[in-house]
């Protein structure tokens, strides 16, 4: 029998941050692993066994990647499912399943998931032309969302009134109420072949409105006992309704009135965990590599606050990246560094992240506001 | 100005586990790092942006080399220190620096530079034949030592009695009077070019005598608090001498009789600092890329209790590695497995390490007993 720590080749769909973070952590075990991403300068591209450049979307050349390897995962959603499903059939194991990234690549199936499970979320419709569209009944402002590819805040369109319609989109979309929301919050969930699942704790999300992405994440939250544990749950329910061998991002609104909604789920290493590789005892990447080899769940306790930055390109630059302000920030303890080896910068582009680890919550988020107001990526 | 997280092109010589530990680290920096190995199946060969297979103790490979980066560093002193010299003439910068290197080469000169600043060091006498060393006035037992190319066990020799003088060494070597030692001992410090000085706390070491490797290390030291800052102020006291940038490994003893006396150094990331990759807020690998890039010292401060265990070879095993065990030590939290990607295994070679760290040191040391019980490599 193949194992992870020796013969056994990995292969990863995509070859950004998440990829080499997951590539990071791989090291540890002796994994072989070969990449496909049609970047040919793509953050992964010098830390594999085997890079390749080719299309995610394209039929023939997933499923000529997929042959090469024993165990096929992805660091993104868009990727072509029929060759995944074709080298499911013929014995190379595909973790997150196929079936559920299938799922998950299309806003209106998993809606749907989540109505048909009990999961709750937003009220909804699913939408296929602008006509629909005018005929919905829902109060403005609404949220208009593509069912496929949207993606960092892409994909997304806020109906305000009647006239806003006509700049709609006119793809297969979906409609959903919008959300009064208190904070975005974020449960990973991960699971092995065995069955056996674990949670990370409930981290709370700060938005960016302007460009839509994740600016700032603190972790654990301080949210009470009862919405902690009533976000768990949901998290485990949706990995174990969907059966799912791997790590899954469940991102959730917690509303004014209390209430807890899913928003939209990942099934992969995800932004709102980039956190757990030093505020955890095990990182998300460690948990993902675990799931996909049936290990046992690593320990996800926190080990202290940690508060993290997304570092994004600064609007107004676009070219060869240039940092500054890494010194500054070096100098305050409990300050990681993570650049993703990205060449060009643009503006909003994710160029990294840092975080912050402190026993005490305030001093970790005043060490991050530091952070984002030094630390700036140009060119 | 290049910047470590942007142009600068690092080299390192050698490429084993250490090398392979620091470009793990690396990687959260964007550096573009080159490998020089005379192995084309070590450790690092698929982790960097070129790995050039040559001899590390050839003047020309190495100068060769060293023209193509902006910085060399060394991850394993026996390197042509002729070569390093004439491309720090040229203005490649190479940290540590060459003249420490040819000294930490050399444990005569090492031992004498310890007595010229009032280190404390076990008494010791240069030899350079055999007749010097049957007229040396040391008591038997007495350890002799090679002056050069010793290594993880080799090159030192265990002088009994006068009939066991017939199997010593006939290289230059020096004799050392054999140390009644309560414990192995090691602080490590890194100094960067601004001359700021950090050190890590103490850890006490545990020997394998079979085959005088360390197996089992623990961090932080329970030692008196006297004993740790004598330890410490040691350490800064010789990085200071010898005005070193990067990481410096002070081995010492404690002696049954409560004095601390300095074995050797070694001027790189050491095995007796890899619990600081999960157990310290910054890591060795981390502190020894900040060190030789001048930026600001990273918190060496312990997170918990650590314990190292060395993975070694299996006695009677000698081919293509089988790791026994992993998933049953995966069940405990707060276990780290560090694999170093070797193909081959054979009797006591280091195979990689594992790291517990726990809150409590019984259940830490608890852990690690159980560790090195149950993980094994076999062929």
């Amino acid at each position: 029998m193949k194992t992870f720590y020796g013969d056994l080749k990995l292969g990863i769909l995509g070859g950004g941050q998440l990829g080499r973070m997951l590539i990071q952590q791989a090291i540890n075990y002796n994994v072989t692993v070969k990449v496909l991403d049609p970047d040919r300068e793509a953050p992964c591209r010098k830390l594999c066994d085997e890079f390749v450049v080719g299309s995610l979307g394209d039929y023939e050349t997933v499923y000529k990647f997929g042959k090469k390897v024993d165990l096929l995962t992805i660091e993104i959603e868009k990727v072509n499912v029929d060759a995944l499903e074709q080298l499911e059939r013929e014995g190379v194991l595909v973790y997150p399943q196929p079936r559920i990234i299938r799922l998950i690549q299309d806003k209106g199936l998993q809606k749907q998931f989540f109505k048909e499970n009990d999961i709750p979320t937003a009220p909804f419709k699913v939408i296929s032309s602008v006509d629909e569209l005018k005929q919905a009944e829902f109060n403005y402002p609404y949220i208009q969302k593509l069912r496929r590819d949207g993606y960092d805040g892409r994909g997304v369109y806020k109906v305000t009134d009647e006239s806003s319609l006509t700049n709609a989109f006119t793809e297969p979309s979906l409609i959903e109420q919008m959300i009064d929301f208190e904070k975005e919050i974020s449960v990973i969930v991960a699971r092995n072949e065995n069955g056996e699942v674990a949670t990370f704790p409930l981290v709370e999300m700060e938005f960016n409105p302007e460009v839509n992405l994740v600016e700032f994440l603190i972790s654990p939250s301080t949210f009470s006992q009862e919405i902690q544990e009533e976000a768990d749950s949901i998290a485990r329910k949706i990995a174990e309704d969907l059966k799912i061998i791997g790590l899954l991002a469940v991102e959730m609104f917690l509303t004014k009135d209390g209430r807890i909604l899913v928003n939209e789920l990942a099934p992969r290493p995800h932004n709102s965990g980039h956190q757990s590789i030093e505020g955890n005892v095990v990182s998300q990447f460690e948990q993902h590599l675990r799931a996909i080899f049936n290990q046992p769940m690593g320990d996800t306790a926190c080990i202290g606050n940690a508060v993290m930055i997304n570092v994004l390109g600064e609007p107004g630059y676009e070219g060869p990246a240039v940092y500054q302000g890494i010194e500054k920030i070096l100098k305050c303890p409990g300050v990681y560094v993570h650049l993703y080896g990205k060449a060009l910068t643009k503006p909003f582009r994710k160029m990294g992240h840092v975080t912050v680890v402190d026993q005490d919550r305030e001093k970790a988020i005043e060490k991050a506001r530091f952070v984002q107001g030094t630390l700036k990526v140009v060119s």
